[in-house]
């Protein structure tokens, strides 16, 4: 009478298991900057919340299977002002990017089976690869090259003949790293010579800073039958507590085994799709200030960090992460030193040690990454607290 | 780049997939009654819609992994009016009855692994199971016994050295049937004997009719540490839509192998659970008035379909569903028939073809499964369409 193999392996999320001690240190009535989680403090516009409480209905009755039409004409219009055409049915709403990864694992791999993904990559891909005794290979990178990795040579060399996919998250999490067209290019032409599939973790679309462009595999018009992406309204409209998102590929039978899970389940939330629909709809400017808000913050967070002797770290392009070496060891043992010991006027500061987001054994000890989800000058608080951390921490 | 084989094998839903045929008929002009789905026409208690309406934090952000916890405390007071107690630590909030069917077969099923379930059972366990390459093995039952399961010959002929769990659905989706407290005590030790697991799905709790006691797995207290129930708010109070459902259990090792699981997905939506949270605490008189409600509409379709020459079928003592065999040969070519060819004044039915709910090849093509969801005059009226049906069906 025991449990599976499967969930005794896995381990609780990296990001969240310290959350105890800062709980302990707020109750001793420190401030703690909690730098540690991608939860935006950005207010979640408005017609969310509208639309929800102008539901009429008497009876909360399940919803299609594969989502309310309504929102998913509001995604094929979203998806339009990119010049991506997609087709009712190739969109399936799922409860938040989370569900839409599970269930396409679940439809890719059969036990045994891999996936190829660029490490530290967000971790709760172990979960949703493990689920269904899949294999996550990585390909390894570092920050002294800002992450980087659409590389033939790397990619090729994580790749063997058990290999049934290539995930790309970008913009990244935990990197920032933001994939140009050419760089997808590039993937593509690598999964059609090897006859993968891409599967494309798009939920940061629109945080590419720098002018950079906002790019998409739904463009590369010639491997559409082997991309399926992913997307969802927590991080562009600031709605992680909606859990809406979705999976969207042109490859039809790839999205009738994924609605034969989608059937399983029965359907999503209804409330939650009234709102999301209003949120797809909104203005194209909303994308921009949403991106300006952010920019400012990495500038302003990536301004400070740099300047700590020893960090070692490239200007994130996009998402709202940033990953970076630090000037010590381990830390996690850092992390607990600022959470139990240290405190600058009452205040200290709480990140996600970077160990959890690689695969390979013993990766990633001396790095962090930090969400940069708070207003500007909480950013530069939380990356002053972090440098007179390290200072108390080796001076300890 | 093919799919994998567990997604290739599956089904689409036997429950929803004749509903293209629905549509055509109602397209034709025809009033189609449709008893093929259990999509109660109840309002959904007015305290729902209320408590979301009356949300107003200026973020929708991410609530904790194992659910809201007024939403928690609720359920542990609901459970109260049982003589059940649980802990905080012992219940786990889902996405529906379905997320935490998949979870708990997720968490205790290698691939390979056995789970033993009484046949007709509810079709989707097909999903939660496949989904983690886990194999159903059916406990075959009788529409002349009223699809009686509770007996050690029965139970234990279906149990292999691979099996893991025992599951029960009671009352029970497909045929209505309801566990007494020593059919539940008998299970539960045949479960210790082969030291296997209990999966109670436990959502149709209240719907014991002619004065039947509500039972639960949780009422055992020396299994308690073998027993895993599954509940939701679908059915109790009509919000199927809503998707609220949860985990409970006192093993720690299993709650801790769900938790992982669900940090892996986040959490889920935040709105639903702060309505459901008023549904759970709604007061006992409207478990008494759905009951109420329920149990004549059983009474209706049942007196009417047992009039029909031919018909096998016991009183259902619970759930909303009446499963039962028809004089016909073959079920889903009948209901093709009421469906493309019958009417009687413009109005036609739809069921569920029992077949989709049988794991053994071949069984239940005679029989259908229809839900009493509508109200007594239409019940009244479905049942009466499906006799004029089969007369109509055997003069054609």
């Amino acid at each position: 009478m025991d449990v599976s193999k499967r969930v005794a392996a896995m381990q609780f999320s990296p990001i969240r298991r310290f959350n105890t001690y800062a709980f302990e240190a707020e109750a001793e009535g420190k401030k703690v900057y909690r730098l540690n989680i991608g939860q935006p403090d950005v207010e979640t516009p408005e017609c969310f919340m509208d639309a929800i409480r102008g539901f009429d209905k008497k009876v909360i009755a399940y919803a299609e299977s594969g989502g309310v039409t309504d929102l998913v004409d509001a995604i094929i219009d979203y998806n339009k002002q990119y010049n991506m055409e997609f087709a009712r049915e190739d969109i399936l709403i799922t409860n938040g990017g989370s569900e839409a990864l599970t269930m396409i694992f679940t439809a890719l791999l059969n036990p045994g089976e891999e996936a190829v993904i660029a490490e530290p990559f967000y971790t709760n891909y172990n979960t949703f690869c493990n689920q269904v005794n899949g294999t996550l290979v990585p390909i390894t990178t570092r920050a002294e090259d800002g992450y980087a990795w659409a590389n033939r040579e790397m990619i090729e060399r994580a790749i063997t003949p058990k290999t049934k996919a290539i995930c790309c998250i970008s913009p990244g999490n935990p990197t920032g790293r933001v994939l140009t067209l050419d760089e997808m290019k590039l993937i593509g032409e690598i999964a059609r010579e090897h006859d993968l599939w891409i599967i494309s973790d798009e939920v940061y679309r629109e945080f590419a800073y720098d002018g950079r462009d906002v790019t998409s595999f739904g463009m590369l018009e010639d491997i559409a039958d082997r991309v399926v992406i992913v997307d969802s309204v927590s991080k562009r409209f600031s709605a992680c507590g909606a859990r809406v998102g979705c999976v969207m590929s042109k490859n039809r039978e790839l999205m009738s085994g994924i609605l034969k899970l989608a059937q399983g389940r029965l359907c999503c939330p209804t409330l939650e799709q009234v709102g999301a629909a209003a949120l797809y709809r909104l203005d194209k400017a909303y994308y921009q200030e949403a991106k300006a808000e952010y920019e400012g913050r990495r500038n302003a967070a990536y301004e400070e960090l740099i300047q700590i002797p020893g960090v070692i770290c490239q200007k994130p392009g996009g998402a709202f992460y940033l990953t970076c070496k630090l000037p010590v060891e381990d830390a996690e043992d850092f992390l607990m030193f600022l959470l139990k010991e240290f405190d600058d006027k009452g205040e200290t500061v709480m990140f996600a040690p970077a160990a959890g987001f690689y695969a390979t054994p013993g990766l990633g000890k001396n790095e962090m990454r930090i969400a940069y989800v708070l207003n500007q000058e909480s950013m530069r608080r939380g990356a002053e607290l972090i440098r007179l951390g390290i200072e108390a921490y080796k001076n300890r």
